[in-house]
């Protein structure tokens, strides 16, 4: 179901309810661009409802293959996946709805699936202890995996390993190290999680509105 | 070995004999969509075998490994890997013997295994009780999946999400749909699978001898 | 640690500390090809961390995915990933001072890699009992895979799949094919391993000194 019992805690460790709400909006941020993407590409249905799905489900799919957590959530909870496709189907008939203004709307609540996706992703990793540097690895690839499959899956070189793109994967980087530099400090409480999320999502909306770019390669003297 | 004893019975409820040659049939015709694509582009050995294996025995890998049942048959099937990898030596010399009414020819065996493979992936998908969209969504990856990972590995955009492209995923999505019923409906059979196989197989067929395609994203005004 | 204990055995059968340092070495000249590839993609640090450690670390992880043994060491080594890492920042900085000579160590170390990995890889599918073809095919995939991982993700045709390529996989599968030879006559001894790792590497060698080429498609004529 949709809402967890109100005494329930999530991943986080705030209601579970509220952190559910918060994840299916991430979810259909992310399906929107997947599918919008696909349209851009002129893709049929096909492809528009494949690129939502993965989209918004690849990157926790792949953290739990590789965790050996499998099947994953992508796969056995409904309303993931109810909702990626539902989304899809809705960007085969609105895509020339989403204007310069509903795009914003979308980069906001995307931003917010990065925050709540790095923290449970790292979380998550934490739990099947596979060490400090990988847990912060898998929070990367839960919250920006989605959106490096979806431009594979498009025949587009990923989105955000171009120098023209703007701070994405970085801000969940940081995010997740926090998170795993609270855990081994045994200080880990659901007001950090809620915490790291919002600078995440904070540092995100920063670099979309100043143009922050990652740090390019050294460019050496016109000899690489 | 190849034949299963006279009165055993495969995923689909039939004798598993009959069901191990279909599915044999399947993968070659799989394999030689593979192996060609890869002559095309201009690969070598290497990649014509890659190609012949990953399009013949990807989808149902992805599955497994999708449904935490790894190692997949892909792995572990000498007769799988052998038809494939043999099917791909058989394009590196026979390529241009692939005429126009051979074509035809594997198109058929493609789109028998197309039946076959969503039917049986989606009722191995059943018993690991991933529930109902999961499970349609399964046994759409084991028959459509090969297909998309060949076009990604060959660098091309995957084929079936063009909407130039003729029918391929939705009969299969439609099958694996008709056997999530059945099952809910407690009323899955041999009967069942094989008719829904059977449907699947000459939707196919009529996809590409009408050319069907799928719906593409509603035009808008010029403003996506 | 780095080290293991002096009287420890590796996979290989020699002495663990020993074939740690080779495996080091080896992933290290892994992460050097995928991020010089990065920075000649004009990516930025994000691309070119993801292509240093997916390169490295891809094939090893594709391997224990496929044979169930998630989480791969991939994720849970720190140093593996550490190391990677690592690569990655060192060619942010200094991407333009791989010079030709420089270039020709790193084609050396990643032959001594591919030597290495594919006979590891190959003993670990053996111990998963995956059968003669599936092991083989691992121990290629152990090898090779983070080379056409590392490709894809940079919007490439895989390098090793193109007729212009230089033989890398083939002394690969050759490799990993005396090994399940040598296991399935029940002779294995680390002197195996550690003669068919070494042929590899010579073989790879010859192929880069010779450019030796794998075979393409028979031309047929004209008609394909």
């Amino acid at each position: 179901v949709i809402a967890a019992p109100v005494d329930a805690v999530g991943t986080l460790g705030i209601d579970a309810g509220v952190e559910r709400v918060l994840e299916l909006v991430g979810i259909v941020a992310f399906a929107v661009s997947g599918g919008l993407l696909a349209v851009r590409q002129g893709f049929d249905l096909v492809g528009v409802l494949v690129l939502s799905v993965v989209t918004a489900l690849g990157g926790g799919a792949l953290r739990d293959v590789l965790l050996g957590a499998a099947p994953p959530a992508a796969v056995t909870d409904g309303w993931y996946l109810g909702l990626s496709l539902g989304t899809g189907l809705v960007m085969m008939v609105a895509h020339h709805r989403i204007d310069q203004r509903l795009w914003r709307a979308v980069l906001v609540f995307d931003a917010a699936g990065l925050g709540l996706f790095c923290v449970t992703g790292t979380l998550k990793a934490l739990e099947f202890d596979v060490g400090a540097l990988g847990s912060i690895g898998l929070g990367v690839v839960t919250a920006a995996g989605g959106g490096v499959l979806r431009d594979v899956l498009a025949g587009e070189q990923p989105q955000m390993f171009r120098s023209d793109s703007v701070l994405y994967s970085i801000p969940a980087a940081l995010g997740a190290g926090a998170i795993v530099g609270a855990a081994e400090a045994d200080s880990y409480a659901a007001g950090v999680g809620v915490a790291v999320a919002a600078a995440v999502f904070a540092l995100r909306l920063a670099a979309l509105r100043f143009r922050w770019h990652a740090p390019r390669p050294w460019p050496g003297r016109g000899s690489s």
